[in-house]
């Protein structure tokens, strides 16, 4: 069979456009379950690989309205693993501001009461003011990601603890776990002391899938060692190209293979049936964006404050801190070599948080991806839809199905893990330390 | 209408009988969410008010095998939200191993997802063993009631940070949140700073509703001060209504009358249509407890090394450290008024964890629990089946349809929201702080 494109949805509040919830239709309220449930449902007659849900640890109604009153992505997952029976459930948390022993079990129950579909996104936590809400100092960029290396590890070997088999259960003899099948982790390393066993067997999928999205050298390092699927932020082919065989080539220092992590550029897309009609609907959803907070949403992204420079400069030609790396690399990169103005900048970031946006025909936008697949840049795509529900339902219903026509998605699940549709095997006791 | 009895349903493990797994037909894992389905619509078909899942943040073969691989409570109980329409959900989460941000918003999600039904289960988290699971200290009794008492609070704040308006989403205007309607909580205490606000919106119960159960000094203060239902641990009729009308009158300081607080003591119900057949069921529930680790369990729940006393002795005249408080407390005292020797203590453990035994037929069930509900004893009931699912579904067919027929219980859900089954209303913004 034909190598098979891989979909995540990724569930931001309203959309993944900023003004999004303001389309006609759209759906206003990223705390109202039955509608996550809709969209669960769409995801999953797309024959999704997984849907991922991102996270922020604090509120700011300023920077991000529409994604500042959500649903905690653990307790959202799990009841969504009630209404969908294939599709992976992957879950943001951080390992900043968690600690790895409560990590563990959570995502080893959501796997557990999910048969086999549940994945961690596994992140460093940007913003510093999260800080504030824990008591806690902001750990900076390098520190974050030692932390991280630890504890994932720690995670892992948490999740090995019980061998699969050792719950026993007999009646007869009274015996109901095997002692000879569990050890504990006493982990003793710089920033974590855990003992273990965790109290949760292994889960169905033996390690529940990892997910990461760190595009800065120790984020790649770490996506490298321990990632399943990243999550990449491009604009152009080009770029995600270069950024595509730059990961995979750091794959074999860890003893990995290059089709051992799947790699899924974000993008949003704006489908029409005919490319006019796509750009009137990315011409409505730009009409619905308000310049009131353009500095705010900048200063905030850039980790600069951005009120001193004119809207309609160019990017100042200072040393930005490195917030959120991914994004600022990669809109910086694109503004000296498109030279945009700060407000092209906000008005990109706006639309996508500085993802790609992908707006055109189906067949268009199928065609591209197609390009994008078979020519060495992605495994898959991040779908990032602007609003819900039909922002999201114009590319199953359109763009899918013309994948499928090609060849290069699946019609039907094959398997009912996550790691069935990534084609991932389930890795024995101990594999995952390599 | 008369005053109604409130049940709520403890779920720990394969069942509060250490060996109960081992019974023909019971369930044998707590990993199997279809079997805590099935558990879950048996509440319900009860009317149950809520179910109320257990928690330890340690695995413990040697003395807890059937509790010690479980599914974590809030992904366990936000899945069940999905197959269940009115019964409460009740979680453990502990003040000494979590933090306040996470909490209010895991549990006001978990109150979101199910349309009001979540409750927080406050726990101190005795064992010191869980200590090595996070790499900290284990706070003493005293200090850890001291964490709780802010910790609790912090969250309650938390919930209170978002007036229930303040999610616009105006789609004229382009106002997502009002920010009249939204405060910071800006905790500075001994043990948490907290600055806030919770990034999820006020729920539908407006405050979770709050559980505990400790019944030490300081519990239950903080008990008084913050539960809105309480489980007690007790053995017989007398001691329970002593604990009744002295965990009553502890109310009015904090300026909340006696109706304010469901105090529900747990017990252990072995049901039969006759009494020789529920004292069959007891005596082969006796006959799977294996001896072997009767002064691993002992040495565990008095936080003493108990091998160097004899089984067949009377419990040792020594002082106990404060590890399990109710529990030791109430079982000394009855070992004591009642001359058991540590084996019999041993037995009853091993039975429902120290718990209340009630074992007879449906009528004389009905009846006990009608006295203490009508002679100052209760509020209602935690039930814990000894087993699942026939060791539940006895006492909801047999036994209460008994106090439906006598006006005692509820024969249909009258609301939607647990503080509808309660008897409780939804407080405005800050009401709880009194």
């Amino acid at each position: 069979m034909k190598r098979q494109i891989h979909f995540g949805l990724f569930i931001m509040g309203t959309g993944s456009h900023i003004a999004g919830w303001r389309y006609p239709g759209a759906f206003d309220s990223f705390q109202n379950f039955d509608q996550i449930k809709e969209i669960g449902a769409a995801a999953e007659r797309g024959k999704f690989d997984l849907i991922f849900m991102g996270d922020n640890l604090y509120a700011d109604p300023a920077a991000h309205p529409s994604y500042t009153l959500r649903l905690e992505p653990l307790t959202m997952l799990a009841a969504l693993s009630q209404s969908t029976s294939h599709i992976g459930l992957g879950a943001t948390a951080s390992t900043t501001y968690g600690d790895p022993f409560s990590t563990a079990r959570a995502f080893a129950s959501l796997d557990h009461i999910s048969k086999g579909r549940a994945a961690w996104n596994a992140v460093t936590t940007a913003n510093a003011v999260t800080a504030a809400n824990f008591g806690r100092d902001h750990p900076d960029h390098s520190q974050r990601y030692a932390i991280a290396e630890e504890f994932v590890g720690v995670v892992r070997g948490l999740w090995d603890c019980w061998d699969d088999d050792a719950l026993v259960a007999n009646r007869e003899t009274g015996l109901y776990i095997d002692p000879a099948k569990v050890r504990p982790l006493n982990h003793e390393g710089a920033f974590f002391q855990v003992k273990g066993p965790v109290n949760i067997g292994r889960s169905p999928q033996g390690q529940p899938v990892i997910l990461q999205a760190g595009g800065s050298a120790p984020g790649q390092r770490l996506a490298a060692r321990t990632a399943d699927v990243i999550f990449s932020v491009v604009q152009d082919f080009d770029e995600a190209a270069k950024q595509y065989a730059g990961f995979k080539a750091q794959l074999a220092q860890f003893g990995r293979r290059p089709e051992d992590v799947t790699v899924l550029p974000g993008f949003m897309p704006v489908v029409g049936r005919t490319e006019r009609e796509a750009f009137d609907k990315l011409a409505t959803l730009q009409g619905f964006v308000s310049t009131t907070n353009a500095l705010t949403m900048l200063s905030e992204r850039f980790g600069t404050d951005m009120s001193a420079y004119d809207l309609d400069g160019p990017v100042p030609d200072i040393q930005f801190p490195d917030t959120y790396h991914s994004f600022t690399s990669v809109m910086i990169a694109k503004a000296r070599r498109e030279n945009l103005t700060l407000r092209d900048i906000y008005n990109l970031t706006a639309a996508a948080r500085g993802h790609w946006v992908l707006c055109g025909s189906a067949e268009m936008i199928a065609d591209t991806l197609q390009y994008w697949f078979e020519n060495g840049a992605a495994d898959g795509f991040n779908v990032m839809p602007p609003y819900f529900p039909d922002g999201f339902n114009d590319f199953v219903d359109l763009v899918v199905p013309i994948l499928q026509e090609r060849g290069l998605f699946r019609t039907e699940y094959e398997g009912t893990t996550l790691r069935d549709h990534l084609g991932l095997t389930r890795p024995a006791v101990g594999e995952w330390a390599g």
